[in-house]
């Protein structure tokens, strides 16, 4: 059994930085095991037991992402918590560090089985920890009942990664009001309805 | 001046045959100059000369895709030509040969600037060619004056490439006409409006 903040939770999080910090230089290609220990200031020993591999490390950096990622708005209206949800996109994707991470690691999915299970399950933690806004919106008759409420919450990102991955347009202020605005019209309209 | 059909067309279209073999076989960071030559029946030094390096392919290739790709639809209503771009989108990304080249060719924009210019090109070509259904819609009294048709074309594509990239699930009929009805309540919600 480990305290968080033991030793072996210390070790993670160095090899985590490390790893980042690998990947925002020279993309998830360029990780070398007995680099990311060395910056860790870790035994190689420790860290190929403990990861394996280059989609060992990266699996685990989307799995420590996940768990460290903000919890989700519950401001008491879907519109601002679909637009709190919008901003922390944009927020993440916009960032110095963590937006040529996600490039570099949904690039590195198209190819490796592993890293993409890795990214599958990130964002289905992500979609679930916010769906429950969707489900109180349902409570509250703010949203048909039958709504999905991970298809809503899909929904608000998903244009948001459109910009990122095939344009060269910024991910601004605009951007977010209307997939929020959008996505919001779709709700009201019954368009996420599903049907049994 | 060149007549459509004559020998370089022949080598170009035997050229972009043979880089898409290479992609789907061993993705756009297997693509060897002269192995495209040998598949294409053409000599080295035309490839290197015209193509000059595998970004220069992979951006030529992408040029041949929004030149051959299908005429916008025009079958008089938004919400069918909507269906119909939604449909377009699905079918190529569940393609055989076409779905692992775009999942390849955004992967490599990622870090490759030639070839994210050359993709970005593609869906601006794609996104223009559709916008029309929308200004007819406006027309028609079908969206409201001021809905911004690339933004509408590009909702409709965005949850599809979201499932492709992002999510293990399939591109099936129920995420198509999700994306025209989510789409479809924006526009008539007015969330595609641009304010001047």
């Amino acid at each position: 059994m480990e305290r968080p903040g033991g030793r072996t939770a210390r070790v993670r999080r160095a090899v985590m930085v490390a790893t980042e910090d690998v990947i925002v230089e020279h993309g998830p290609a360029g990780i070398d095991l007995g680099d990311v220990a060395r910056r860790a200031g870790v035994g190689r020993a420790t860290v190929y037991r403990r990861w394996r591999t280059a989609s060992g490390l990266i699996a685990d950096l989307l799995a420590d992402m996940a768990e460290r990622s903000e919890p989700r708005a519950r401001t008491g209206r879907l519109e601002t918590d679909l637009l709190a949800n919008a901003r922390l996109v944009q927020r993440t994707l916009n960032s110095r560090r963590q937006g040529p991470i996600f490039r570099a690691v949904i690039a590195a999915s198209t190819t490796d089985p592993e890293c993409a299970r890795a990214l599958h399950d990130f964002y289905r933690t992500r979609l679930r920890t916010w769906a429950p806004c969707v489900v109180e919106a349902i409570d509250r008759g703010e949203a048909p009942p039958g709504t999905d409420p991970v298809a809503v919450i899909t929904a608000v990102s998903a244009p948001l990664y459109y910009r990122l991955l095939l344009s060269d347009q910024r991910l601004d202020r605009r951007a977010v009001e209307q997939a929020v605005a959008v996505t919001l019209a779709g709700v009201r309209a019954g368009a996420f309805v599903v049907e049994c």
